[in-house]
């Protein structure tokens, strides 16, 4: 953990009286992104597992979909700087350039956007899940929260199946745990479509539309949807269960997938 | 609030009992800012005080630095889009174009990228606080936070004087919501220097970057700051009060302008 967490000193102040101590807080790197000898984009994100990121970023924008177009990669970590070598074709004014950011904090396309309408297509998976197993993936979520509750400074994100998590992330940017959810399924080419994507924080439009750039049918998160998400689920066949707490949740879409 | 939130059916499900209901849900809008007939940038934003958005981004972003640059303000909500025209000259390849996202969701420059590092100047103010403005201005932004109650679903920003709020914004998108503060003094032409930013949610460099940019030497935040905020903060003389909550806070960087 101590690549995500450092030590600082501060100054805590309580009814008036000051005491000079020390706190974790989260680390952030900036991390730039070279895709075939081009600079793309610049995260801001958590120090750790940096391929993962970087392919799940990759995947999140559409610019890699099969495995097999994905050559090398190559990181140094002290430099902030990940190269990436695929055999598809990029077209960097196409894409257009941009410097990401950390929580939440990425520019991203959503379906408003043409390059998503064309390449994610609705969910068909008719895989039902229990109102027991929402309950549970957000509790799952909550309990292994070590690092946020060192913190206080990070979104988590998983992908669950059955009665457990498949493997879940923490990041300081939100947008970016849900990436490394991604990369993490790109690159041990895991079946999604009867796996469920959960979320600590809300599900805006992106947040909706990487788990649909994967095909999970189900989306969990502890947090409110906002309504373009809404819309967009609905679409989409995605069923959004939101404010996963205790034994209560709300699904806003595609109910009929609960049992 | 109508344009704000919007009302939505949704199954509730509670100890296995599932309930059909309707839940405020917050809106979603992508606006799209064209400055000086070029296409800049796509926020998703909450739909309000778009004109104010779309300043504080242009602030924000370097774009804009002087009142009377900004030479006209044109918006049509229903079609997502705004149009900026400023006597300053607009490079975009310079800028690179990007789209931005909503929570957060903004693809920033940190001072780690050269733009900022140009314009961004120190914090000169010597101007103090006490302990007691810092715990009043994190419970005045929670106290109105009417938005968020109803929808978990907002985060907020304002800027603080004296004994009270100067203004506060509501927004989907954190950045957003800072960005709006910042429009808001710059349209406003309102003297930063012995003013608070307050916050719902976590310091990020890009958040500390944005209080930079309208110089004002205190950020308060009921959340927590990342160590890349922190040592921004050091280096531009900024104040850091994080996890003000309750009767208590934590001071990260300048611990002498709280007295």
């Amino acid at each position: 953990m101590s690549e995500i967490i450092e030590k600082r000193p501060a100054t805590a102040i309580k009814d008036g009286v000051a005491l000079a101590t020390h706190y974790n807080v989260v680390r952030e790197l900036p991390l730039t992104i070279i895709l075939n000898d081009e600079e793309l984009a610049t995260l801001v994100c958590s120090p750790h597992e940096l391929k993962t990121l970087a392919v799940g970023f990759l995947v999140s924008e559409g610019l890699l979909q099969n495995p097999d177009d994905l050559l090398e990669v190559s990181c140094r970590e002290e430099q902030g700087v990940i190269w990436i070598r695929t055999s598809c074709p990029f077209q960097g004014d196409g894409f257009l350039k941009r410097n990401f950011t950390s929580c939440c904090g990425k520019g991203r396309p959503s379906l408003h956007f043409i390059n998503d309408y064309n390449q994610i297509q609705p969910v068909a998976s008719d895989v039902t899940f229990t109102a027991k197993q929402v309950i549970r993936y957000s509790a799952l979520l909550d309990e292994n929260s070590d690092v946020f509750k060192l913190t206080g400074g990070v979104h988590e994100a998983a992908l669950a199946h059955g009665e457990s998590l498949v493997v879940r992330y923490d990041d300081i940017g939100r947008h970016n745990a849900l990436d490394r959810v991604l990369g993490y399924t790109f690159l041990n080419r895991i079946d999604t479509s009867d796996k469920a994507v959960v979320l600590s924080g809300r599900v805006a439009s992106e947040m909706l539309t990487k788990a649909a750039r994967i095909g999970v049918p189900l989306v969990v998160s502890r947090s409110a949807p906002t309504s373009l998400s809404i819309d967009l689920a609905e679409q989409l066949g995605i069923t959004i269960a939101g404010f996963a707490r205790g034994n209560s949740f709300n699904v806003y879409t595609h109910p009929e997938r609960i049992v």
